[in-house]
């Protein structure tokens, strides 16, 4: 099909303003979160109905072009770039909340809803939704359940998939299905398969989600240490004790001169190697004896300081801290890489000495903040994209940082996704029998490959070129 | 493949001891804990290790003989039968503890492990495995990641599904691969499509569970009510407090009758309506609070009679009693029929009420056990094999339940499985479409249908008659 036929088609199921087209205006949605990698689309439209998007993926679907579906592009592995000249289908017009029900704890959202509105919206009934990336005032409940989206308080509430009842997904066929929809449905766990699957089995339109109650009460301790070893081991026993803190996160010299740098330094003093935020929350009457215990086994191991907030101000502070950690990094570095490797809680330790010597051998500071408590590092790789063959070498440091997390028995993404970031590394876990079964699935619901080809699976032989190329205007 | 020659290459590859043929033998292994319909396996195998599973395997496959893996036959859907005279593989061999990772809070077993073993041989330690199916005793953990089990504590514990961490798998072809083993792993959630696949997507020889640490302390209430409304009403009213019991469970007066003619009478008083027993676990110091603000809210709703357990020897028989419930059934009628069908909590009223009116329609007595706390419904439906046509009044009954769970918006089960019992009951959910998506998963593991044919998807025309067929002897 011609390009300016395909776009008056368009056009006409959706509307004008509902179609971007211009290699002006398609320049915003030629990268995402990943900004290492980028493809300009041939098209972005705007559909604000499940019915739209399902006739505009017939369309596709009938003209054999690509497509990819798109929240808000906070995404940090590449999952959501039109590396192919793909047309992106955006769903940020499909932002609404749906339907709340506080007796049976769900509420039913559109995919362009954003993360942190559902939780504002009800709030004031005391309940709210648990997965908090930090991104989670920009991005959408779809990108979520795409890459299965994590957060801070991931250790004691879960991922994204523990979070999702059901979902309505328009098959890369234009065909829309209901899948789940209550707890327990009897068959395949097509909504658990769904969840994380990175766009690539089709784009979901309605996502019913579980919802909590707020804990009554919830509490953070912060505590300062000369060494990431005893730091590491801190963590280890305070999941020893049998508590399961809401949060229990970890940030290295390097992340700590960073946040400090950015919009909202905490005032650590100087020389610090390690800085544990652990939070407690649930029934008011347990915490102080659980916040006790913790500063405990803090003390146990060295800790320079260790103190509880005393103000909700206080603890906001330290969380706005840790949370723009990424952004802060821009303060240090003019560009960064993050990693997103997950590890056995126990090998802490080695993991972070081998980060430590990957840094050394290819000459770049890597910062680590973390979500200790459940094994996943963010390791970010600092370096400087003007200077020739550092981003490479930057590439590279992430692969080998990934390599040593799967060596341990761990993974090469907790939160993140593959995307295009991590395709090749996918062979650290996958063999090519395994992968194939994969690929089997992802041909059950996307037989042409036609949903955001390209991304999560190795592509024999050619993933260095695509790396390398600059990708044709398609206009 | 003559029978003769199957049965010795069994042989060659097993040793005598490990293949059972004869049709006397065989006999134990026709049902399972579904005992409305019946089949004799062709051979019963007992494979030691998952080398031995592969190679039997691979004869089958090769041979076209179709097989189903089997833990304890403990299972209520039928999903272990051998309706068509399958070759049946068990498990019951491969029972060992392989290894456990406490720090990383993690255990290996194999199949055939029992469910309340691996408690039992953590709780030293003080870690304990959560999913807590009534058959814990029996159960193994195989046929647990099979059905997907819960149990009482699912509520706050989730069921397997959220407990499994990695499994080894033999493809119905024989060959042998790995999935999962951490926490989050890249690509599809394989682990997450095997569990619950009811044996239909291969056999399960390696399980990799997460286990928790022992909460501090536990406490127990029972709650005795004249009105199931009542009742009713307060578990909705618990969960909106947002506690989250770590048990909320619910009897009627049927069930009472039935538990107090049962092996661990607790001595309820005449007339009861309704019993609910709310556990509540945790840290020690919350839990007074919880227990007081339960008592509470029972007292709001015209409970009778309301006590927290005084002993742990108190809490542990009010537990015996519930866990006995389906077993005592035997003592108030000669059959029953359980059913598992699941419903948003909010409409536990007009479910009880439509559940009488079909007892009332169909003349039989139905008892009702059921996890209140997230609306999974055991119905026991009460008849007389031996009076002609009460077997298939039972089973329309069941039927009937659930059709009234699916228009409330719920699902056939909640952790029985669907196994040849509720196949065509898959039609209350699923449209041919959906049902087309399952089974092009299946085929994805399992494309000539040799593991476990025949269970979990509707046959076109052909239930009815397999449900009544007397099935051929294969010797």
């Amino acid at each position: 099909m011609e390009r300016d036929s395909l776009i008056s088609q368009l056009i006409s199921i959706l509307g004008y303003d509902a179609v971007i087209y211009k290699t002006e205006e398609l320049r915003t949605y030629e990268c995402d979160g990943y900004t290492i990698d980028k493809g300009l689309p041939r098209a972005v439209v705007f559909p604000s109905s499940t019915e739209e998007v399902s006739k505009v993926v017939r369309l596709l679907h009938q003209e054999k072009i690509p497509f990819i579906p798109r929240g808000a592009g906070t995404g940090l592995s590449g999952g959501a770039i039109a590396i192919g000249g793909e047309v992106i289908i955006s769903l940020v017009r499909m932002k609404k909340l749906l339907e709340v029900d506080f007796p049976n704890r769900k509420a039913v959202v559109q995919p362009g809803f954003i993360n942190l509105k559902l939780t504002n919206s009800i709030a004031g009934k005391g309940y709210y939704y648990a997965p908090d990336p930090s991104s989670q005032q920009a991005c959408t409940i779809g990108g979520n359940v795409g890459e299965n989206a994590g957060g801070a308080h991931c250790l004691k509430y879960g991922v994204t998939t523990n979070h999702i009842l059901g979902l309505e997904l328009v098959l890369p066929n234009g065909e829309v299905v209901e899948l789940g929809g209550v707890a327990d449905m009897p068959g395949y766990d097509l909504v658990g398969i769904l969840t994380g699957s990175e766009g690539t089995l089709g784009i979901v339109t309605k996502i019913t989600v579980r919802i909590l109650k707020k804990p009554e009460g919830v509490k953070t301790v912060l505590a300062l240490f000369d060494s990431v070893e005893d730091a590491s081991q801190t963590v280890s026993d305070i999941i020893a004790t049998g508590i399961v803190p809401a949060a229990l996160e970890m940030m290295d010299k390097t992340a700590i001169q960073a946040v400090e740098s950015g919009a909202f330094p905490v005032g650590y003093p100087e020389g610090l190697e390690a800085v544990l935020i652990v939070e407690v929350d649930g029934i008011k009457d347990g915490i102080d004896d659980q916040i006790e215990q913790i500063i405990r086994v803090c003390k146990k191991h060295q800790v320079r300081d260790v103190k509880a907030a005393t103000s909700e101000k206080e603890r906001i502070r330290w969380w706005a801290n840790r949370k723009t950690a990424f952004g802060a990094m821009g303060t240090i570095s003019p560009d960064y890489l993050v990693q997103d490797g997950v590890i056995p809680r126990s090998r802490l330790p080695e993991v972070l000495k081998a980060i430590r010597e990957i840094s050394e051998d290819c000459g770049l500071r890597i910062a680590n903040v973390f979500h200790a408590g459940d094994g996943n590092l963010h390791p970010l790789i600092l370096f400087d994209a003007r200077v020739p063959g550092e981003t490479e070498k930057a590439v590279k440091a992430g692969s080998a940082v990934l390599k040593v997390c799967t060596d341990m028995g761990g993974s090469i993404t907790g939160e993140h996704g593959v995307g295009i970031e991590k395709r090749e590394e996918m062979r650290f876990i996958f063999n090519d029998e395994e992968l194939k079964a994969q690929i089997a699935i992802r041909e059950v619901f996307n037989p042409e490959n036609l949903c955001n080809p390209d991304k999560v699976f190795p592509i024999p032989g050619r993933c260095v070129e695509i790396k390398k190329a600059e990708y044709e205007r398609v206009d």
